[in-house]
């Protein structure tokens, strides 16, 4: 298996960029309209008003961002 | 090692999509200005003109779409 964790980047007060743990064992991450859905392995699904920023999938990790608006 | 080949996908003819291999073993990717860079677990690098549209990480995809204006 394959699968990654997926974190959300957050810019913090010291400008620097926070990795907070959203989804463990992903397998799909689709779009839709105003973000995109998560599904895991065991098919836990989470929607998140974001959209890919990167991958780093030897380190088994994809990184989310929120989109500018939140509407 | 959990790499991911790399997916252009791209309406044809009759309305579906193709999906043309751009890039295997690729490790990581990064956003770039108007695209983005796929890096191999080799070292290979290719920038491409587009966006992480979806993952299919069990089946060890990453899906890429070209921007819709390329200038």
């Amino acid at each position: 298996m394959c699968e990654a964790n997926a974190y959300l980047l957050e810019k913090n007060d010291r400008n620097t960029e926070n990795q907070t743990l959203i989804m463990e064992a992903v397998d799909k991450v689709e779009p839709e309209e105003n973000g995109i859905r998560l599904v895991s392995i065991f098919g836990d699904q989470k929607f998140i008003k974001g959209y890919i920023h990167s991958l780093s999938l030897v380190e088994h990790k994809v990184f989310i961002k929120l989109n500018d608006k939140s509407e």
